[in-house]
């Protein structure tokens, strides 16, 4: 499709809240507002890839704020800034503590007096991360409507302990282009499925991601997991009431087999049992880490209970025509590979590199989507203005 | 006031002595580059909020040297670099090691073949820092001049020993938007306050530049401090100097109620015994650890006789009509919030915040405005030249 | 010479391979290439000089990878993006850690969406630097044919194991206009000698590097070490042939004095023996830390031996007219300046200070000239239509 098409396709859609406002969980986004981050995203690279500058601003800081280690994130955010024209300048904290109260507020104001953005990830401890953005969104929010900001910032959910919004986007993303279009994944399967792997503690924020925004799109929806393996509770019911209000399915089931069975799309992965990073996460806050290294053994042996939970050849087998699409946040843990024992199978894996790769590369679009789609107000105007200055992005 | 009218007024300041120079002491500015500071500051201001860009370097690094942890002033020498089009590069060396000589001479050449500006913050060790900005400062000027660099890098003091030049232009920038122009300053007494705080060692900068500064406006600046708090005798003689020559006063005593008796506007802030960090600068120069263990613990008994040394509601009534514009250089100490007994009250601190925040938001400009003139000859024909451009610094 | 009959030069040579490919060896080049190199570092050099803006990316990443310390390199390699529009990111990986396999395919492609150049500096172990690079290549290489990323990043060596060409060149470039000219260094004496240092395990690559490229021009290239510190074979095979190719001579001494004899350009560095350097790769890769303890303690006794390998005034006097030109990477070790003994006598390096800055000047226009030819398929076509635009670097 023509890119002047796809900026009439976007003009349709109300985006108006947008404007000046955050990303922070798909499910707080109408269908209007995420379908126009996918025409966005698609418009941007369209316009990279026909050599088109999108450097809507010409200075400006992207905030950065990892309080755990990235690379993919890292790179997508600063993709994604570099993309529009903004420079990400990293806020580094001591990434042992948690900051609230006065010092947010303040560090928040003192960093962003010519911040456009600002891209936060934490995901470390249940009940944090989300409440920590929502903490910075009010206190910049709070310096803007005082005047202390002459701009208001703009949050973008980079992970949270909640929710992984630019992770599943681009996911959906990944599905629209291979099924092509967002109208054809009404009533595939997807199976989001644990899957064993030798680390501890790997974030829940993907399977609730993935279940909190399939289920929009009128998908069956199927989450599997050991038993003692669940995921917020709090996200199940979102998931649910979606597959209500969509037209699809939730289901859920402790048999990794079943999930597979006929499904279109299949996201095997391991994460942490909730309970267990809640209680991680209080045990955290006495200070107690006699407690946190006891629960570490505890969740280590009950993890290798389920080396079992491994996306084989035999699995896939089981899925539609035995071709189901093969999905990953990556990195994977693949077995005989990256460890002994892991998520995947290396030929599954394998064979489907080109895709996982492809799946990746949308993260950046997707970002530059969000800060484009907070910062504009009427994006499609703005879309079509630098489509018709037509400036090269290589001379 | 119309941007025109400012640039009009710039034009007649005579800056010609600061192209191509560095700024690391306020008391070495001319009345003239001072206020040029400030106008090209406000200038800069009213253009970014009129969607104005100000890029007026194509491309070019802004060097930034850090040599203490850094969040705030680290932002907004990085915002004043973006703002101009300037891309700053960090020079990471070993915190520990005071480098001379033969190694900064050349480290300072190495990393300059590019560089239009070059950030310093060194504020550890008496004695130190503003002699290592010369140093740098001489060596690229010895480069420029022997054909080794295209360009003159400038130095921007980002806090040193002596001088913290970008926070007291900031907040003198502030008061000069409080009071409705430099010229309603005259007259006002403002009390420059040694205050509590539980930790150690913090810098003379603040308090020297403050004092050193603000008596080039003929106010009525008066020092306030416990006994043994003195602060750099060389700086008291520059205020003394500054309030003969300006038609103010500098007065000081030991009495923290007396100061702000009346005072229009009052900056309470802890900082180190000058006697004292000058023996921990010798002692850390003798390699003695363990004499600068036992001066660190001397000087805690000290700081703790002086907790009675807070801004409260009580000192605060004693101001102008119980009103003085509180300030803070931040982050400030607060009492029951960052700890048990600080520099400020809460409930001060708190009426204060939105101002607070504002005094801090003026820095960027302030960097800016100061590399600005001294990389332009003109700098009242570019403004206009730029301005007359008239590129959105948003789409 | 005019820009324009710079660029009118460039414009005979034949640069069609450098496209969408990676500087990794000088010696995988042609001549041609070489002198596009050149030709194209003073073309952009030039332009800078007369405020000529040369950003030809509107936006785009250049990603960084140092697994070794590095603030030259790393500056000259911002210094180089940041004249073409791009920026830098820099990709940190465990210092110690030399991934490969399917960790290196993935984070080569994750980091690439929007990735133009990578620039890598990966000299610590013999046999791995170098090949590290080349898994990079071929992973961004599938990864764009797959149709994963969009552009193809093309690779700039910023030292390996084997070669140092964005030294070796910026070095060539020196003598070129040192000596008026690649022609007139034809016949010229080089003495690539080996220094003392006290420290450890200098790397190869700029002896290599040096053998490896002077021998193109037609130069009389002398290699000098004491016995025991031999380059690696296949370098020293490189040099031979390109001697026997290009007209000039590639001769081997244990003599420091020899080397010095009637030479027109002195090089002298410390390095590490290449059978040492493999062998504690080997123990490395073994995890024999013990063993590695071992073999540095017996090669700084090796090297304790050879303390009279200083470049010292005498040594000076027995060059052409006694007046060689004395180069160096930097930093030196300088005898009495840096260290007790070192390379050379501060004489000597104090004499040529003012030189070997300038010498490492051309580092930034060189790595911007291997950029500039792997991304433009008509380079000469491109400068000059960034030359008619005019644009100014500096308004």
């Amino acid at each position: 499709m023509s890119i002047k098409k796809l900026i009439k396709q976007l003009d349709k859609l109300d985006t108006k809240n947008m404007y000046l406002n955050d990303f922070l969980l798909t499910w707080e986004k109408s269908a209007d507002e995420l379908a126009a981050v996918f025409q966005t995203a698609e418009i941007l690279k369209a316009m990279r890839e026909k050599n088109i500058s999108s450097k809507v601003f010409d200075s400006g800081l992207a905030i950065s704020v990892f309080r755990d280690n990235s690379t993919r994130t890292r790179f997508s955010f600063a993709s994604a800034a570099n993309l529009l024209g903004l420079e990400v300048q990293d806020l580094e904290e001591g990434k042992s503590q948690i900051a609230h109260g006065e010092t947010v507020r303040e560090t928040a104001n003192m960093v962003s007096f010519m911040a456009d953005v600002i891209g936060i990830r934490d995901d470390m401890y249940i009940g944090k991360g989300n409440a920590y953005m929502r903490e910075v969104s009010k206190s910049v929010q709070d310096g803007y409507d005082e005047g202390v900001l002459e701009q208001r910032p703009t949050l973008v959910n980079l992970q949270c302990d909640i929710d992984h919004p630019t992770q599943s986007m681009a996911d959906a993303m990944h599905l629209i282009n291979t099924f092509g279009g967002v109208e054809n994944l009404k009533g595939k399967k997807i199976a989001m499925t644990w899957a064993y792997s030798p680390s501890y503690g790997k974030p829940l924020s993907v399977p609730q991601g993935i279940i909190g925004l399939m289920t929009r799109f009128g998908m069956d929806v199927t989450l599997a997991h050991p038993e003692g393996y669940e995921v917020m509770p709090e996200v199940e019911a979102v998931a649910k009431g979606n597959a209500d209000s969509y037209g699809g399915t939730f289901t859920k089931t402790n048999n990794m087999a079943e999930a597979f069975e006929g499904a279109d799309i299949v996201y095997p992965k391991s994460w942490a049992p909730f309970a267990a990073m809640e209680k991680r996460t209080n045990l955290y806050g006495q200070g107690d880490f006699e407690g946190i290294d006891a629960l570490e053994k505890e969740l280590l042996i009950q993890n290798a209970n389920h080396k079992d939970w491994e996306c084989t050849e035999d699995l896939m087998s089981k899925t539609k025509d035995g071709k189901a699409l093969y999905m990953h946040c990556l990195p994977a843990d693949i077995t005989d590979v990256s460890c002994k024992q892991g998520e995947v199978a290396a030929s599954v894996f394998d064979r489907y590199r080109a895709p996982l790769y492809k799946e990746a590369s949308y993260k950046p679009y997707v970002i530059a989507a969000m800060i484009f789609l907070s910062k504009f107000e009427n994006p499609a105007e703005t879309l079509e203005k630098i489509k018709k200055m037509d400036k090269n992005r290589i001379k």
